[in-house]
């Protein structure tokens, strides 16, 4: 299996990615293709040891910014590493495609690249979502703003199928985020949705989730609209930070607090550490023609490499052609 | 100041309400009536020690339980508590009404008998998030599913005018909660509502909030539609309850833990406390002609207390007639 990697995303800069990318060959039975400035990269190479048989150098002398309008930037620079990345994805010279850049560079790279799967009206980001009785995964975390009931359909099926395959949760609980419990609480979408996914055959609808039952873990796919789940996964980890520092506030206000922080250090260690995004890799693209990840922007070596991770069992386990068989038994059509 | 509580509201019960309604007429300089069946408020009270010049009874025979359907019941339970303390409200002979019953009957209760302020589209809840550097004010927290861009002016200007004169913030920051900081980004709502906020001379607009952000407590007032802002109240409970449990798991686990937790025991029950919505009382209703707070379904005696205080500083502050100056400058009409 050969995956690409986008050497020149992030806010970490190229050795922290070339770093990550070592890291996965290294623990990972696979093939990586680097994608970004050249010479910059065998640079990077030069002082470290590792299996050159198992990788390469794609040069892309092109970069899409954060600052760059994503649709006109993928139309615009043809030399810039998501751009090259993509294709080298849809011609099959990669499995899989994995970058912390521009997330909307990627997702319109998917669309106008490697294209969508005969029935998605519109891809979704996805992600999983730490809690304490083990991951759940949500989506769309922000690819679609507004959204239809019949996406979050789509979604819904989606991610049933990326629970199942590759968190190996078996008929997974899958609801709808919501305001309310029953059926005809919450706002136009999600009361449209209730009812088509009622009637889906191929998920297991358990009905509204509440956001304040979300941290307990009690339900394995979320769906919801990308502006709705951006904010749940941005409000996650915003106050997961803000509790940890309040509490390092208050650890350091005294010498019984700093004693007793000194003691609770490891159980708080492990704390972040289980409700750590980078734990879990990045967000997978769902509902284009080939797997691609999207790694948090911030991604340090470690996200980097399980990042890779996750790009690895998206192949393995056939996401894209279990997506395309279940979306087929909707019998929705493709038009937008 | 009279403010009238509905004492067959929330999850625990009419002792508990009886209780939080004498500390607060313990503790602040008000007269209270109490709303409820009599004879079980009587016999609450008969133990106990209370000015009983400043306090009486008003009996409701009836109670709009959770399960009733909002609007129906308001007109159908003549003798509810909600329509009986609503009613008080609109002939003025309470300044406000405390209740922690069934949000949306409230609603409707504050629409059909109390009613809009002129230029008013659609009352919002707002809530006081506790954060970092001190409180946040947001709404709508679940009023309005679905919402208008002048929806979002309209609750910008009356968060503003809360948070100035309630909580005594100058010149509030006042965002929308977005995902995105750009002016471009987000959803058609947000879009929309950015191009009319950034035109509204009597708000100290600042622009768009994301939700990583709102832990930090940069901002005073933050507007979202009630679908979103429901979404973060919750989310944030959740998550608060969640990292406090695996917290607690950790600090059973070991002597080490144990011994570092009993250390830092003060530390954590402030943070607690510090995150703790009870601690900050009720939702306000606003948009409507007189002051009603609507407290916590799960609220304690001190989150009745609190609710209580909320609705005097509500009345004290004369918050509903600076909205009803302010929402007469924007020019708007009184339509749907």
């Amino acid at each position: 299996m050969k995956i690409a990697v986008d050497i020149m995303g992030g806010d970490r800069g190229i050795g922290n990615n070339v770093a990550g990318s070592l890291k996965a060959l290294e623990t990972l039975d696979i093939e990586l293709v680097l994608v970004g400035r050249e010479n910059d990269i065998a640079l990077e190479l030069e002082s470290q040891s590792y299996d050159k048989s198992r990788l390469e150098i794609v040069n892309a002398d092109e970069v899409i910014t954060n600052e760059d309008e994503p649709a006109m930037a993928v139309r615009k620079k043809k030399n810039s590493s998501i751009v090259i990345g993509m294709n080298l994805l849809k011609e099959g010279k990669v499995d899989a495609f994995v970058s912390s850049g521009n997330t909307g560079a990627l997702l319109s790279g998917g669309l106008l690249i490697v294209k969508r799967i005969k029935g998605i009206d519109r891809p979704a980001l996805g992600v999983v979502y730490p809690n304490r009785r083990g991951p759940s995964f949500l989506l769309d975390v922000g690819a679609n703003a507004d959204c239809k009931p019949k996406y979050l359909q789509q979604f819904a099926v989606m991610g049933s199928i990326y629970s199942k395959e590759v968190l190996g949760v078996e008929n997974p609980r899958t609801g709808i985020v919501n305001i309310g419990a029953e059926k005809e609480k919450g706002n136009e979408l999600t009361k449209a949705s209730f009812e088509l996914l009622e009637n889906t055959d191929s998920i297991n609808f358990v009905g509204n989730v509440e956001a304040r039952e979300i941290p307990d873990g009690e339900y394995d796919v979320l769906v919801c609209d990308g502006f709705t789940g951006n904010v749940i996964l941005k409000l996650s980890e915003g106050l997961a930070m803000g509790i940890f520092s309040i509490l390092k506030d208050k650890m350091k206000s005294s010498i019984k607090n700093k004693l007793g922080a000194l003691l609770l250090k490891s159980g708080l260690y492990e704390l972040k550490s289980s409700l750590d995004y980078s734990e879990y890799g990045g967000a997978a693209l769902l509902g284009i023609k080939a797997p691609v990840i999207k790694a948090h922007g911030s991604s340090d070596e470690v996200a980097i490499m399980n990042a890779i991770r996750q790009a690895k069992l998206f192949v393995e386990y056939r996401v894209v052609d279990r997506i395309e068989e279940n979306i087929a038994l909707l019998g929705g059509d493709d038009s937008e």
